[in-house]
């Protein structure tokens, strides 16, 4: 429709997640629109974080410096430690600031059918802040999936011998969601573990 | 949650039409997992299309090269001009191969709500190729809604004195659409524009 460069650039965005070929193609053409204002601006971003994002060493999170933004804010605090599986679900739980401790990323979560084992999981650094710092808790917010559930189990029987408190985030209801449209593992964990009102 | 890197990359891609806060997050992650393979060439690709991607001075479409690759191509049908309203418009008119002729981007349509007048709609150059060329059919792809149609209107009114066959698109039931579903404008679109089987 419009020469290689445009061709490529739609390629690129397409491949993104949330974007397909025609989302990709209104993206472009909105970024033709205005090179200088939205355009060469998006370049440089670009640019720059791959130049100088890495993964914090410390947690796994990513960002520009090592230690992390939250790894090395002093206001933060040492006594808890919530375990998430990805770097997103860290940004997820960082949206509704209801956390305050400090985080750990798996980058992922057990899974025999994809290959995914305890090795190929980041708890050391983990373990070694265990023996450091004075942890009183730790939280699992792994997802409630099969392999979050597995993996669960195993952070469990790993964190056992540190004598330390360990919890799960809760399951039930999601916000806004109807009973009727649930499914039945959600409405029994949401019976099951049911509160006093 | 990383740092102003990220937060200036999240920030940016959140405003491309199709991406919102939480896909632009998402985005964001897939690229910088692989910064290499994805997101330089990525920054690459935006600096090169801002840098080389214009306008083309015959039709309005957008591209690398002036004239496009539309305009300087010579298989094309120089006796049948199609007028869209955008580029995007353009694109996905190409996407279908239907269409063999020459293009004319509008840039938009008449609007005097947004007060959008005939000196904003880009028919100079058609004007002109009517004079030169030898066009049998001008064929108005505009959008099916109250600024389309009045736009519609004002083109048929100046492209008459050329003496040229004026054609407009079908309008009707989308499809894979069912008639249930339709609105009455549609409808009745559909019925009173009925074909013989």
């Amino acid at each position: 429709m419009g020469g290689p460069e445009i061709e490529r650039l739609i390629a690129l965005l397409s491949k993104l997640p949330g974007l397909g070929p025609r989302s990709a193609r209104r993206a472009t053409l909105a970024l033709l629109k205005q090179p200088q204002s939205r355009m060469l601006p998006l370049a440089q971003a670009l640019q720059h974080a791959a130049d100088h994002v890495k993964i914090c060493s410390e947690c796994g999170n990513l960002d520009s410096s090592d230690p992390c933004v939250i790894c090395s804010n002093p206001d933060r605090n040492d006594e808890q430690i919530c375990i998430v599986e990805t770097v997103g679900d860290l940004w997820a739980l960082e949206k509704t600031s209801i956390f305050k401790g400090r985080y750990q990323v798996l980058g992922g979560s057990l899974s025999p059918l994809s290959g995914i084992g305890p090795e190929d999981l980041n708890i050391t650094p983990l373990l070694h802040r265990l023996e450091k710092l004075e942890v009183k808790e730790i939280i699992l917010a792994l997802g409630a999936t099969v392999d979050g559930v597995t993996t669960m189990h195993w952070l469990y029987d790993q964190l056992l011998p540190y004598g330390v408190k360990i919890t799960r985030v809760s399951q039930g209801i999601p916000m806004g969601g109807s009973l009727e449209v649930m499914d039945e593992g959600t409405l029994t964990a949401a019976m099951t573990t049911r509160r006093s009102v």
